[in-house]
């Protein structure tokens, strides 16, 4: 099981980043996200509607205190990955993390403007997708496609039949 | 080459999600990111001033005509790439697009809220990263992940020493 923890969530600056963050664990197969910073109704209600058209049960989850969570999963003993650009490259890491995956739940922690240095110090792993600036969407987007060997299959009212160059959805009543 | 055009730039709504979709294709290695829709020129100025302190010389480019760009490009020669949730599976393609790459320029298109259906017939491939509703970002990455066997060297004002737990930032004056 993976779960996302996007931290230090901005209304309005981080509305739609944020709701990318969660669309993309959604796609790739984690549980759910939790968030902190600032509780957003509107953002975790974006998300619950697309779960309900394109199936799944993933949620969007607002904490307090996202080293509260770090802390609680690793006693429950899932693994912490920390994506930030101060990282080490994460293709140096993905055999072991594979390992990992089989055995144990990770959690993926994601920034926030400015994360705090504790994150970095209790996370197992501090890992960077290239080490220059871009979006926190993306590290996590190619991290969860390494991870996630296969698609995750939804079952929902809305699903897309793939073609080379028509746009197919079939919708369920 | 990888030229990245990112149709349909809508102010405010797309700031942020536009200049993550500039630094992505920087990040990864394209040359530039040519957009559509609203001209911004707080946006490109916030991508200009990445590559000046981060190296390189990426910049956002505004055009007016999306299909235009595609016709241009397709006549000297290069293979459209557009992303899209409808489309087939991008790892069907992969070995395919990574031969293409060796000889041809690639341009990559990503949407844009609703992108008109000749984007879907001019486009050598329609490809999808899942089919399901996430986030032109994360699809670019994913994509521009794969292409890219080793990262780019950025020689830039800016540059980070990898680390298993600390933030090591290098900066020339």
């Amino acid at each position: 099981m993976i779960i996302v923890l996007r931290l230090g969530h901005r209304i309005p600056r981080d509305e739609r980043i944020t709701t990318h963050v969660a669309l993309v664990s959604r796609a790739f197969g984690a549980e759910k996200m939790i968030y902190t910073g600032q509780k957003d109704s509107g953002m975790e209600e974006s998300v619950k509607k697309i779960s309900e058209e394109w199936g799944g049960n993933f949620i969007a989850e607002y904490s307090k205190n996202g080293l509260g969570i770090v802390k609680e999963m690793r006693r429950k003993g899932s693994k912490i990955i920390h994506l930030t650009m101060y990282g080490i490259d994460f293709n140096e890491k993905m055999e072991e993390i594979k390992k990992i995956e089989e055995n144990s739940d990770i959690l993926i922690v994601v920034g926030g403007a400015q994360v705090p240095i504790e994150f970095y110090k209790i996370s197992d792993f501090n890992l960077s997708v290239t080490n220059q600036p871009h979006s926190e969407v993306a590290a996590l987007a190619v991290l969860l496609n390494e991870l996630n060997s296969k698609n995750k299959v939804f079952e929902g009212k809305k699903r897309i039949t793939p073609s080379e160059n028509k746009k197919i959805i079939i919708t369920k009543n």
